[in-house]
């Protein structure tokens, strides 16, 4: 088994979902030992950062200065949010490998999140699209639904409204569309009933599922999806995260847990536990004083545990 | 869909399994009013204490008022957890409905659990239902077999002894057996293997799914087991509980936050979510400085949740 390729993509979001998410901003040299750590412990694909103006969100700064150094380590998928077209710019000019666009299924979380319509949004997707396309074309674009389970500020979210949209973004351009469920209101049957619709719409472009650990369905909710067929989960060391703009939705699914119940189950994430566990340790010293959470490594590893990518056998 | 039946079972262990594990001991008035809010709540099953030595559970020496106080709420089934024929005994002279006894699947566990091997637990289990037909026939009796997805002290448990050692529960007179996993082992795919064997086996006799949330699966291993057929799930208010003979294994799974995803998947417990979060009170109350968990009361229900007891409609 020890050679045997991942089933599963675990895209760690932390240094951009979570650092974004909270009021501290992570000093530059912290984010890169935690990037080191991270790829260290096996993860293959890591939202590093976000391409948006500092004086909105001074801890993402530095996102040049870390994609620069995420770059150095081969094999390593170096992602970056963008909310826009300058956002794309300046992310394409750093060299990442694929850009992430926020897009709400809400149009209330929409507007208070991008300060856009939908449908504005998708304007601006077709022109980042354009803008790889002549740039970058090698660069993946994503998009995250957010809210695509329910909005904090409106309410229950139509799902036939939200297939519609993933179909919209895909046309505009995007690779793969994914559902967030950002106010952490998602339930596993909803989680079957979207992901097939979406995989059925889409196929191999149905992407991620986001999914928050808000009222602690992060998990059952995971392995919802996975059971449809969804293969990329989005997850936080610690479950570091949130979103400012959906009040009360702290908690992004922890990676450490995920991981844990992924590896339990014999599926293959390519991520080493105790590795993980250690990841932990550059989080709190470059975030001191803040909450860092997860289940499996307050309690441990358990008896009989065989490290998987550690192990010769 | 108001006065629709239930169509899964919520048994709350947290009078018993959830006292018991922690030093402090609720005062008797404080137990009362707890059960009566969790009544109140819509819960139906309610394992309300244990019937050993007082020696060596100073937190269960009440049984027996507990017993006679929730007696007096018609529809509740009240429960009691007893060790042995001489517990059996007490439990059955108090008018319990159910008792529930404790086999071990691991050898170990059942050494330092209760002194005995699972062989002298299956002769106690003879004896007690001995007890019982003879005495009060419609007293049901149930056995909970922990460790049954893995041993903090021996580690792996085999699945095969697992659904063994239950077939001859069953046949030693047991008229449920449920599968507890009592060290947090459990991941999805075994609950699904396990349960699904146990029902192929016993038919309608296949118990409760006792999960815990050690490594943050609870849910996940509760979904797994729904998804397999399973209908009646243990659950703790604020996930009060765990096993002070399984080092590590705190947290039963949390009433809230379960009663939350079987709500949200439209699958009805008959328990009110908003009353269910007021019966935290009492138990907070009655437990000063008590850690008390759970999600859902933490980031609150989501906008536009309907209550499903109290609402007309």
């Amino acid at each position: 088994m020890h050679n045997a390729p991942p089933e599963v993509l675990i895209s760690e979001v932390g240094p951009r979902d979570g650092l974004q998410s909270i009021q501290a901003t992570m000093p530059t040299a912290h984010k890169l030992r935690w990037i080191d750590a991270l790829v260290a412990a096996g993860l293959r694909e890591i939202e590093v950062g976000s391409f948006v103006p500092p004086r909105l969100l001074p801890q993402m700064a530095d996102a040049p200065a870390v994609v620069q150094h995420a770059l150095k380590h081969p094999g390593l998928t170096v992602m970056a949010l963008v909310p826009n077209r300058r956002g794309a710019e300046a992310a394409l000019a750093s060299g990442v490998h694929k850009i992430t666009l926020p897009v709400s299924a809400s149009e209330a979380h929409s507007l208070a999140n991008v300060r856009k319509t939908r449908e504005q949004m998708l304007d601006e997707l077709r022109a980042v699209h354009a803008l790889r396309r002549d740039a970058v074309p090698g660069v993946a674009m994503e998009v995250g639904l957010s809210t695509a389970f329910g909005c904090t500020l409106q309410g229950a979210v139509d799902e036939d409204d939200v297939i519609r949209l993933a179909v919209a973004c895909a046309e505009a351009g995007a690779d793969e569309v994914g559902l967030s469920d950002t106010s952490g209101m998602a339930h596993p049957l909803q989680v079957r009933r979207l992901f097939t619709r979406l995989r059925a719409e889409l196929g191999e472009r149905a992407g991620a599922a986001h999914m928050h650990n808000t009222r602690g369905l992060g998990l059952a909710n995971c392995l919802a999806a996975y059971d449809v067929g969804v293969r990329t989960f989005d997850a936080s060391l610690g479950g570091l995260g949130g979103c400012p703009y959906a009040p009360g939705a702290s908690g992004n699914v922890v990676t450490e847990d995920l991981v844990f119940m992924f590896e339990a189950m014999g599926v293959r994430t390519g991520v080493d536990m105790e590795q993980l566990i250690v990841a932990r340790e550059p989080l709190k010293a470059g975030l001191p004083g803040e909450p860092v959470y997860g289940m499996t490594p307050e309690a441990g590893l358990p008896k009989g545990w065989l490290s998987n990518t550690t192990s010769a056998t």
